[in-house]
């Protein structure tokens, strides 16, 4: 077998066998096939597509090309929920203690962010004390005792992806639908969970533009992890707009927070979504059920607590769940209306970059994040304001990036004269069953 | 400017700009832009094609890449002839002498072999201490003196189309119309003529697979070099079967002597169509006028003397010129018909591999050429055979190669029942005025 017969053939728009694609797969991740020619194939991927059988073997050769993690010891339902990245997507946080409150397992390795506002693993460690680094056996432990915890990727997974995705990134080969399939369905179905609800977002802070395109991986995602034995289920959501009003690393905690403390807001329905469809996934729930369980675990304040005994188990200081006033936040600047109107139309990748502009999120690997900044946004999509209103409250330290912050936040948003019409929270959902438009 | 964001562009099938082709030609050619990104963009320049304006950009900014030859000082017309390659492509040979005897000068870089036979340098140094490496001085006194001169390439011509090149060699990127048309144009426009001859061959020993895609790349070519003030033609021509009947490197130059004394065969005819059409181009000549003198300087043996007179001013013993029997030739072994019938076919690309498999080629450059070997077809596409005709002479040294070479021969030549239609050798001529088919 011979690479530039693989690229040839892709070339000519002919599908590749299940031994191609291991071979390339392989190949590239021990490094007998240049990053030249694999870039090449990436292109020609990308251009001329994968069938849904040469995304299957695909995945399932990345998934193979380091450790499976086995959770059978568990000995109960463990549910895994994946996000494409959004701006403010902070629902996992709130999702680990919710689902265990509902009686499965949440043993969830997260990662870190890289361009826009801090990841997952980041935003715990602005909790003092917080240990995301847990060895595997003392995850297992906290797991089984806890029911869920939340920490960075440790396991040697899929390595062949952590490889192509790099080049990808640099060579314009992320936005296929086939790669993107790819890439997130080798983690996931290497990272030991048997139930997995895939929250595929669209728009301005999302991988893709339109509901049309992110319910198509969607549906291949789900049929990938149908094959391969899976309980998988997929919502298409919205990412016009930020979907915290808190964005940032600290503060996304304190948004969290409010929500576990039962405040309803567009991430309090998001997760509630989330939440409900997962359960239902798991056999355990009708979707009715699952929403009794849901309320439950919210209003009895058992969510919150939960919460707090995972940062406890995770080494962490719990007392500041119970009074989120004791994170330190930076100094306080307002993004000001400059017309009266609707708010029409965000850009949230832009949020997202004001936020990294403050410090809170990395431009390259080394740097370190300051949790202390980020924005809270008083407006959302649709929102009434007049000349002078604040649109946004913006955490700076000593004023590092606040004036491009301020910028790019200003123009992020876009005030018109007519009322938009109202923005959904999810627009699909996909399961084996068929898609489900809401 | 970046190379993600031109990447992206290609990819979307937009047209990139002068400054984004200069930029990223000359930003790989220095090595700020690494391969991997290169490979990429070159796939999505094959899969998504290039505009005429943009070929001309990527061909003037090749090259722009490295010296351009000023050859105003020999004060006369300059021609150049260019074949895409083939084959038993040895009408080089023959087109210098008989181009200098008709009033022009041939100043000549050419290549040598690497997959199929040898290049013309490489058969040119079959002839004893034949000097394909003149310095510029002594090249240009030869041309002046002699009327032609043919030596390997010495100077820096377009080094971005050398590194370029390796990288789709070898990354299935080979086989674009507007890369390999720059990759042509840019060495071609580098090279110092006024006038330019292009052969673009078609068929089984061809880049072009079909008269239609070598007339679209011919077209492409012609554009680009008048564009540039270039007077220049191209002839498309059939490279279905070996052009000449002598294949190897010390057999060529005996075919072509053959040629130059006079011998009628498709070697010949092919040698008078450039001829002619490069001579009419030059605008000294009609094409009854060109076809004149190319006959006059066969007839009257003023061309085979030329020839051995650039052999000399070039070092070379041009007693072999005249006694093509003192060339050393290897051992004789035959490839016979074992059936009845009508040659309908030939693989000619398998032609070439067997005489590379003899030792008269290389598989890589390090190889060292064994100029004695080679074939001496006795078919042609059309030819009447019999069970037991000799369909090819395999000329040979001690055995090496030799079975390799036979099989490959006897399966590239398919014999049929039924008479096939008649190939002609020229299948079109484009120049500024439009095309005219043959």
């Amino acid at each position: 077998m011979n690479i530039v017969d693989i690229i040839e053939k892709k070339k000519i728009k002919r599908e590749l066998t299940d031994e191609e694609i291991r071979y390339f797969v392989n190949g590239f991740t021990d490094g007998s096939i240049p990053d030249y020619q694999m870039s090449a194939l990436l292109m020609a991927i990308l251009l001329n597509g994968m069938t849904d059988r040469e995304t299957f073997a695909m995945t399932d050769a990345m998934l193979h090309s380091g450790d499976i993690v086995d959770m059978s010891a568990l000995g109960g339902t463990v549910v895994d929920k994946h996000s494409t990245g959004g701006i403010g997507d902070s629902t996992t946080l709130a999702l680990a203690p919710i689902l265990a409150c509902c009686g499965v397992y949440v043993a969830k390795m997260s990662g870190r962010g890289l361009g826009f506002t801090g990841g997952t693993i980041d935003k715990l460690e602005s909790i003092p004390d917080f240990d995301t680094a847990l060895g595997e056996k003392e995850f297992f432990e906290v797991v089984k005792r806890v029911g869920c915890a939340v920490i960075g990727q440790t396991a040697n997974l899929a390595p062949a992806d952590k490889k192509i995705y790099a080049l990808r990134d640099v060579t314009g080969t992320v936005n296929s639908i086939p790669l993107i399939c790819a890439s997130i369905m080798s983690k996931k179905l290497a990272s030991g969970s048997d139930t997995i609800l895939l929250d595929v977002k669209y728009g301005s802070g999302a991988f893709m533009p339109d509901p049309d395109s992110a319910l198509e991986l969607a549906t291949k995602m789900v049929a990938i992890g149908t094959l391969a034995g899976k309980r998988i289920g997929a919502l298409i959501t919205d990412m016009q707009q930020p979907l915290s009003d808190h964005v940032g690393n600290a503060l996304e905690i304190v948004g969290i927070v409010d929500v576990l403390n039962g405040k309803r807001n567009r991430l309090y329905s998001e997760i509630k979504e989330v939440a409900v469809r997962l359960l239902e996934l798991t056999g355990k729930y009708t979707l009715q059920t699952a929403e009794q369980a849901f309320q439950q675990a919210i209003d009895s304040g058992d969510a919150l607590r939960k919460f707090a005994q995972m940062v406890a188990a995770q080494h962490g200081d719990e007392s500041y769940i119970f009074h989120p006033e004791k994170f330190v936040i930076g100094t306080r600047d307002d993004v000001i209306a400059d017309s009266d109107g609707y708010v029409t139309q965000m850009v949230a990748a832009d949020i997202g970059r004001a936020v990294t502009r403050l410090g809170g999120g990395r431009m390259t690997k080394a740097d370190v994040i300051d949790f202390s900044v980020g924005v809270v946004m008083r407006v959302a999509i649709g929102s009434r304001v007049c000349k002078g209103d604040v649109l946004c409250q913006v955490y700076h330290n000593n004023g590092r990036g606040l004036n491009e912050a301020k910028d790019l936040i200003r123009n992020a948003i876009t005030i018109g004269d007519s009322e938009p019409a109202p923005h959904k929270i999810a627009y699909a959902y996909v399961d084996k069953n068929g898609v489900e438009l809401y």
